[in-house]
């Protein structure tokens, strides 16, 4: 059961507002086993417009628009509607009353401007007999045209309300749609794509999707059948196989970021965590604290950006930052002792690099990262280069230092540096 | 001049992503003088992609196509504008060294997936030679088509570097468009949106616009003109209007953010700082390490999110904790005194609050906010409340402990808190 969606303003056609409508509306027919095969959006202009609904009838079962309801003069969807079908303008006696008390009840005059919202395509049917948001509906050659204003609370609400029902209750033979996000950090592009593509093979019907979300990589796992039960069994199944394939390098569903994860774990633990940041700047800090509750694990850090605030506040000898660097795995694990011993906490996370775009040297290029975590009984460090900008470097870091967490919590080995 | 866009994408049709791409595509266009007649979305599907194309192509002088061009399966943009203008796929020797360049730097090998991307519909030419985001264009009966990638900074890097100014070429007669952006911090929108109404009718052909961008507020001034020196002489006069009326409030043109206002105050002044964050857990040190060369004048912070780490490592008093709390002015001043004095800079900036959800109580609930700034020779405190959600929270705090920076440099006085 296909549809199209029609969104009308030269605010989007000019990009001064993004499309929030189509986006919604998308997205709600789509959860709700229908399709959407085209969204199109044009300006206040009648051509366009009376293009664009033809267009829409000649392939699909309903047509949702957005849109120039409104009392203002650019608001003319009415007048398009009526002039493309050859259908009369008939004032919609009902429609009229409504205005008239929502007027008086303001103080306001009734003005042409206002008059003219209800004035309606012949047949045409309101959407909120009762209500203040209006719309309408009508049928032309079999297919289900809705118009609907552009404020997007008054969309959504008739959307919800009068729409959706509708058409589920026309089209009863829907399939079910159901749609799982597998979150990925760490294996890179192309070995995601070849997996995928020889699951596809192996599993009918299941739509597979990437989408890169830097750093992450997201797995989308589509599947449209008879019954609930039986869709998410099969979904069951791929996402099962998946994650067999891929395994630790999934760290979260749709719903949860890696700070979520590490946070859940640590909680689940009863374990603590102080953080000594370099190059990210307190950004770890600020993704842990993201969490709602994560003062019950998350008991501080050091944002030591210059070495004598190493030497200072995570007590990193001035002997090793002159031999190795700053950048090195000494200081790193220093930087992670310190700072654990320093806000007694069960873990020390630490990290140090090179974000650019200054600051690199050919032994130490731009992106160069130290990873260091401290334990109660050991010290683990890692060596990482990541690529991209001074923010993809810092949101990189960030990421890795916090999957080492999430890594070593679950057991599982860190991802390999270099 | 008019144009249309076309994104593809099932991640569109099915409202799984918002179009940020044709939204920043029809913002750019628009403010170069060119006009969008309309945005069509569709699935990675042939028969809608080819069909959008060619409806395109009957009304327009330019198209510009996004997404569909990396290496998974359903990347299949390439093909589809091969079948659709009948030519065929044909390697580009140059874009397959790069991709192989590209993936031996990174020790992955050449997939079938990876080499796709290189067989380009015949006459194409790549739009980005040297770099690694890889688009195409090709002319057909007149008309230019250009072919985006659906990533949004390489989709936003091509079209500003290469093919808006190749339209811009083409078609010389355009009118000139500008536009300039005031960022502005702490003035509330129904003041702005007055301001803005007065000046509206002052100022002949002068569109303005006001867009909130939480938790700052952004004023457009947009001007159609024939030459440059009139618009911009023009736009200058109206800002100079609105820099009088709005004054301090405003902190950055469009191209900066509030972390790179305050480093270039501190550098221009060569004045050092340090951060001691609590409830922002981290995000002050971030931001102001976002600014590349940052490390000049930020020298490093404390996150003290417990009381304790507070004491250890700011040295706040515990008699000051137990009389007044974490969340005080009294706190937060010897914060800010403590790690201006352990790191040894001349500004020390302190942040404690509330950010919820938990937490609040009826003294001080939920975005409870206190600031504090130590110099040479003064310390500074402020109390703020906050709305919204945790994330807000510590977006609004560490803009207003960033604009206390800037205020402060300035000469300004700090924004009333309550």
């Amino acid at each position: 059961m296909q549809g199209e969606i029609i969104t009308i303003g030269n605010e989007l056609t000019s990009g001064r507002t993004l499309n929030l409508n189509a986006w919604y509306a998308a997205g709600r027919l789509t959860a709700s086993g229908l399709r959407v095969s085209r969204i199109t959006s044009v300006g206040d202009d009648f051509k366009m417009v009376s293009d664009s609904l033809k267009k829409a009838m000649k392939t699909s079962r309903f047509v949702i628009a957005t849109g120039g309801l409104g009392s203002t003069e650019d608001d003319i969807t009415n007048e398009i509607v009526a002039k493309a079908l050859k259908r009369p303008l008939c004032l919609d006696r009902q429609m009229f009353e409504q205005i008239k008390c929502h007027a008086e009840a303001r103080d306001m005059e009734i003005t042409p401007s206002l008059e003219k919202m209800a004035w309606m395509p012949e047949g045409s049917k309101m959407l909120n007999p009762e209500g203040t948001a209006c719309g309408f509906s009508l049928v032309e050659k079999g297919v289900r045209l809705y118009f609907l204003p552009g404020v997007p609370d008054q969309m959504r609400y008739l959307l919800d309300k009068f729409v959706l029902p509708e058409i589920l209750t026309l089209y009863k033979t829907l399939p079910v749609m159901r749609q799982r996000i597998l979150k990925l950090y760490g294996l890179n592009e192309p070995s995601i794509a070849e997996i995928l593509k020889e699951l596809q093979g192996k599993t009918e019907g299941i739509i597979l999707g990437f989408y890169p979300h830097f750093p992450e990589n997201h797995i989308t796992i589509s599947l449209r059948g008879k019954d609930e039960p039986s869709v998410t069994k099969e979904l069951g199944r791929v996402e099962k196989e998946i994650r067999r394939l891929v395994g630790s390098y999934i760290f979260a569903d749709r719903n949860h970021g890696m700070e979520d994860v590490v946070g859940r774990l640590l909680a689940a633990k009863n374990l603590t965590i102080s953080v000594a940041e370099s190059c990210t700047g307190g950004m770890i800090g600020h993704r842990l604290t993201n969490v709602p509750g994560s003062s019950e694990y998350f008991q501080g850090g050091v944002v030591a950006y210059s070495d004598q605030s190493k030497t200072k506040l995570l007590s990193v000898r001035k002997e090793t930052l002159e031999k190795y660097g700053a950048v090195s795995d000494k200081t790193v694990r220093e930087m992670a002792y310190g700072v654990r011993k320093y806000i007694k906490t069960d873990l020390g996370l630490a990290v140090t690099g090179i974000a650019g775009p200054d600051g690199g040297t050919k032994e130490k290029p731009v992106g160069t990262v130290h990873i260091g975590l401290a334990t109660k009984d050991d010290t683990y460090s890692g060596k990482y280069r990541f690529w991209g900008n001074r923010e993809q470097v810092k949101s990189n870091t960030s990421m890795m230092a916090l999957d080492w967490i999430r890594r070593w919590l679950n057991g599982d080995p860190f991802l390999p540096g270099i």
